[in-house]
């Protein structure tokens, strides 16, 4: 199962592709950041990152798309910022088919470190030990985006195990 | 000139093509909203919202689009949602390659009222003696669209007229 997982932001957002082969392996296909050039008005910015986005899905064709849920925002004004950002990911997601998951800061932390509140650097460690990269991701959203990945093939794993467990009894 | 309004919102997205003929006359050409079925996945309500604007700009090639900026929202959550469908409605308009303009709340009543916190009632009933229209807007988001347009085709006109007026000294 090959998984895209994008983190979103109003500057940079951080995509990264990720299989898991028959026995459970993980591997990076690809990983990144979109720079959204703060020179630019923001319409030619999301048309940017909307092209960027299809070219990942169409070179890459993953089965899903995981992404960030967001409860919360600093103020109105940033939420207002990465919903922009949220909209177009979802919209390049959606035109190209792709079943679409979301999951809590909190669980995509969890799945990836084991804490739910670990920090950023601990986030990118694991990624790069999970993936067995040669060198940390080179961003924080490369990092985070390959964690959301992640996050969704765990969560997939689990719910495959599930019924299987449950047919033993 | 013709200015396509667009008034974002999470449950619907108005719409209006206003066009402005040489004497200065309002045309209403189309208005409308955009319904984001609820019971839908947000990805797909953003898909389908994005396929009709782009019919719409395919259809009615808008010189101008134009959009409220949005500087406050009730509150994060709000504006997350508001900033998701503002994002696919200024992604459309700039693969079309139309020019946007966005205007402040107050600035599109104060073009159509004359007075920027007038209430949604006075903007529609304006704007349907304004276009010259045989009954209100349907709903407020298409009365809002077009409002938007309106101030565009306004604040166009005045610009146009400061270095006419400005050679005369």
């Amino acid at each position: 199962m090959r998984v895209l997982g994008i983190d979103c932001g109003s500057e940079f957002t951080g995509y990264g592709v990720v299989d898991q082969d028959a026995d459970s392996t993980l591997i990076c296909v690809t990983h990144g950041a979109v720079a959204l050039n703060r020179n630019h008005p923001l319409a030619l910015r999301l048309a940017a990152m909307f092209n960027q986005l299809n070219s990942i899905l169409e070179h890459h064709r993953p089965d899903a798309v995981a992404i960030e849920d967001v409860f919360y925002a600093v103020n109105a004004k940033s939420a207002l910022k990465l919903g922009q950002v949220r909209g177009v990911a979802l919209l390049a997601a959606a035109l190209h088919g792709c079943p679409i998951a979301e999951y809590a800061p909190l669980s995509i932390k969890s799945a990836v470190v084991g804490y739910g509140r670990a920090e950023k650097q601990q986030v990118q460690q694991m990624v790069a030990r999970l993936l067995a990269l040669k060198a940390l991701p080179q961003s924080f959203d490369a990092a985070d985006a390959l964690a959301i990945a992640i996050c969704h093939l765990h969560t997939n794993a689990t719910e495959r195990r599930i019924p299987a467990t449950a047919g033993r009894r």
